[in-house]
């Protein structure tokens, strides 16, 4: 596995491997790898010639009270598990070598940042999507791969390839779920154990959720109260951010449950914010978004 | 020359030039081709195998009061514009194809667009810049060609492309002048007769500056205000919106003038807005910016 750190060294591989015709797949990370980025990796494997992995912890994506300083790093770690999935090339650039002094460019979307985590994390996406861009243009991949789990990110990387026509695709693949359903997020390594008891409440009420979906319920209010019912009891105390069921598309509210719409949350359980989703009947609407 | 509309057929010629290892020279356009549109596309036809021009008058950049609707279009003679100056594919989208009904993505940028017409146009560069960053998407140039006559415009996707790691050369061509010394552009044609003479107060007051420059004067304000006063007394009535020197590098208001300040200013005469610039020691500054 090739490891580079420099923009320049990347462009002579992409230069080579494109060169030759060959097709590369992205998995952006920042690090702190757990088996969802394996499970991203060898979904990605499976789609190109060459496998690039980027670690890079961003740091326009965090506010100025979120937890950019104490974000896990643990390289070495990080490498056996690309090593273990089939990377190709491993880049992992320096802060200064993908944001100039004095950068000032952005990219912005102003519709599926409306809900959900937008207003909680004021400019998180426009640093998602600027370091998404940035690091397209750099690899110029042709297949990239997100994760559901942070369900309104890989919506709007899509989006943006959309608005402005990059010539990727991005594909999204499934959650991965400890045994007691926690959804995989190098965040989980901040929780207490009793915190961690507790953050199963998420993931019980998305099942709480998507069970009385299928048993007809299609209140979209009524479910939402459930969930957030059931999270407020069994993670107590906990600050809750949302409780939401939206459609998929536009990630605009839904007052009636059907395939296509996600359930989705966001709640702070001591000083860790978790989020976690489910999307209903995604094994029947996979090819409207690249779900894999 | 061919001509597409199609951003499928653009992309299936694009992935043939590019699969042959041959380089793509960009010229994006809005049309109403003139004699400075022709030397940005010869100079660019020196830069790579292909050139490419592309036509799309972009409603992203036009403000709700400015000239969208009355913009000049006349594909007939654009096309043989571009034949003369040998584009190889003309690409003429229509504005579906470059925006979907639910667009939400842009690219916005900061620092250089505080002054200068940035001000004066809320939204025109964020137009500019999403268009722009849309067709180097599409075509996947390696060179792209833009006029100094919209200096600001030309250093932002300079900009753009250094902080979002784009993979193309963005070069600065001179500004083609009529004879009386008016910088060529396509919004000309509003003037009438009268306002046609009184336009000239621009590009003599922009050489009066460099005079002064020339001849050893180096208090910035100072021979500001004397290019606004020779074009308030020529071009009378006129609105100036501004008369700035500011440098090269960031677009900042200097002090004192020096090779890499950049002289400019902005004026309505009538219903027209008119917009020239003389960059100070143009000649040994070329490598700099990519000034060709």
């Amino acid at each position: 596995m090739l490891v580079y750190s420099s923009p320049r060294e990347l462009a002579a591989w992409r230069d080579r491997v494109r060169g030759m015709g060959q097709r590369i797949a992205l998995v952006p990370t920042m690090g702190a790898l757990h088996a969802g980025h394996a499970t991203l990796l060898r979904a990605a494997r499976a789609q190109a010639d060459k496998l690039v992995a980027s670690i890079f912890v961003n740091p326009t994506q965090f506010g100025p009270l979120e937890d950019f300083d104490r974000y896990p790093r643990q390289l070495d770690a990080d490498q056996a598990v690309c090593r273990e999935a089939g990377v190709d090339m491993l880049f992992c650039p320096p802060r200064e070598d993908m944001y100039a002094g004095d950068h000032s460019v952005y990219v912005v979307e102003g519709r599926l940042t409306r809900g959900l985590c937008g207003p909680h994390r004021p400019g998180h996406f426009r640093g998602v999507l600027t370091v998404v861009a940035q690091l397209f243009n750099m690899v110029q991949p042709a297949v990239a791969m997100f994760g559901q789990k942070d369900a309104q990110q890989a919506r709007l990387i899509q989006r943006m390839v959309r608005d402005l026509h990059m010539p990727v695709r991005v594909l999204i693949a499934p959650t991965v779920r400890e045994a007691d359903g926690l959804a995989l997020s190098s965040r989980n390594r901040y929780l207490t154990e009793d915190e961690r008891r507790r953050a199963c409440a998420l993931s019980q009420a998305l099942r709480l959720g998507e069970g009385a979906y299928q048993r007809g319920v299609r209140d979209a209010d009524e479910v939402c109260r459930q969930m957030r019912k059931h999270c407020e009891t069994v993670a107590a105390p906990v600050a809750i951010d949302y409780v939401e069921a939206v459609d998929f598309e536009r990630l605009e509210p839904v007052r009636t449950l059907a395939d296509g719409v996600l359930l989705a949350m966001a709640a702070r359980i001591g000083g860790t914010r978790l989020i976690d989703n489910i999307l209903l009947g995604r094994e029947r609407i996979l090819g409207a978004f690249d779900l894999v």
